[in-house]
């Protein structure tokens, strides 16, 4: 057998259109999400997700606000940029495209945002809620991950043993946290790289989750027949026989793992798409809130 | 075998010892650390807690300021106090004892506290910078258990496997994400009432945490030979024989589990005495990171 492949594409083009419905019903009551999104220098694949991102916005009927700064932007004029967008009643999502140069210190420009617009989830008040079980915004990769696990385990998530490999800020513990709320129920355990006898833990997972950041890690004597597999990672690794010289992977061997697993995310084509997707979510989500206060 | 008792009130005292040293160093430097401390209400427990408080910071030299309002108070007189002390340069850290009156809400409460100087640990940009990592405040009683692990395990904690019971906003899920830190790096599962095969889970731990609130919920059967067993629970449960009609149990079934347990903490006396003591520490920390920052 070789399990289901988890169409992260596909899930997130479904999104995309359960998102354009609730966007028509908020523009019927005088209310356009809008998306602010801010680039600093000229990296091009930065250029490149943030000309994306604009471009799903008008796809969904969404407003968007980009500011572009040169390179030498100081972290002052980053933060005056934030500002401006946090004051403007048109941008209902915060989005400070990753990484900034390296002069200027990308934890004090997160705080900046707005918590009620950090619809990248990273903000600390945005993490303690997550903690607290109380309403705020989930970072978008860790809610990429549980949208796929929802619309892939006809079994539900409640109980359900998942192992987490990796304990970013970004990836790994937020979705642990996530995982187990509430409502959700899974029993979560967070693996890293001073975890005795990874390979036990990973096969007892019913649900295993690699966000670690090293190409090919997971393989397949370290996953139990049935298991479903999400894979968070990105990596480059070197590829004469391509034109540019590298392949993209991610952080699970995927032809060593896909024939035990039951259902499994390939790289890329899993989690990446729905990151965006989740922005988008997060962005529509903020403008509701919105309109449900006033 | 009887496994060796985790003296939680000679623990407290040994750290009360440190911290005498910690207090008189700042005070030669001229900073005296100060307590402020919110009482609402009448209710005779709650006073006599918060006149434990004052004592131990007047053991301590340290300085405390109680205010008590009637148990009529509204919320905004609370919230009125609460901004006094944050604005009081000889007020280190503040607690609002817990529970308040029904009619005010707590969460409100806690996030008017400054969170500088919430050494309660509790406040929303507390719970995020601990799951991101940063410098803030541990709630008290998570911070008690890693002392008493710390002070416990001569293995240490780093890959050891963790298993906590309960996943509360004030102990199950601050511990979890505090023992997974860079430089703790024990491996953490998080069960609660929806997890699976319970015992099979704590069955696995090296560690074990009872942070559920049920009386003496954790049975012999559920433990390994060799645990160390950590009893947050504070339970009443009937018993005429004692005057008061009641007796306090833990949430392990302490006869039990204490024979195949390595070290076990008793209640009262394991963890209890350790979150008073972790609150005076995180005052003290709360003292010199002002000292330092100037």
């Amino acid at each position: 057998m070789t399990g289901a492949i988890i169409d992260g594409t596909q899930i997130g083009e479904q999104i995309r259109a359960e998102l354009h419905d609730r966007v028509a019903e908020l523009v019927t009551q005088g209310f356009r999400p809008g998306l602010g999104v801010i680039l600093v220098g000229d990296d091009p694949a930065s250029a490149a997700y943030v000309r994306m991102k604009e471009r799903r916005c008008a796809d969904l009927g969404m407003h968007s606000d980009n500011t572009t700064l040169p390179s030498d932007a100081s972290e002052r004029d980053v933060i005056a940029a934030v500002d401006r967008l946090n004051r403007s009643p048109d941008v209902h999502g915060i989005l400070v495209q990753m990484p900034l140069p390296a002069h200027i210190d990308s934890r004090r420009v997160i705080q900046a945002v707005a918590p009620d617009k950090d619809v990248d989830g990273l903000h600390t008040v945005n993490l303690g809620r997550l903690m607290a079980g109380e309403e705020g915004f989930v970072p978008c990769t860790p809610l990429g991950v549980l949208e796929l696990l929802k619309r892939t385990d006809s079994n539900g998530l409640s109980g359900a043993e998942v192992v987490v490999v990796g304990r970013s800020a970004l990836v790994g513990l937020p979705l642990a946290n996530l995982l187990m709320q509430r409502g959700i129920d899974a029993t979560v355990t967070v693996c890293h790289s001073k975890t005795r006898n990874l390979a036990e833990q990973t096969r007892r997972a019913q649900i295993l989750i690699a966000a670690i950041g090293r190409a090919e890690f997971i393989r397949g004597d370290m996953v139990s027949d049935g298991t479903i597999v999400i894979d968070v990672g990105i990596n480059r690794v070197d590829d004469p026989s391509k034109k540019r010289g590298y392949r993209i992977v991610g952080d699970v061997a995927y032809d060593d793992v896909a024939p035990k697993a039951s259902a499994i995310t390939p790289v890329p084509g899993g989690v990446g798409p729905m990151t965006i997707a989740m922005l988008l979510q997060n962005t529509v989500t903020a403008c509701e809130r919105i309109t449900r206060s006033r």
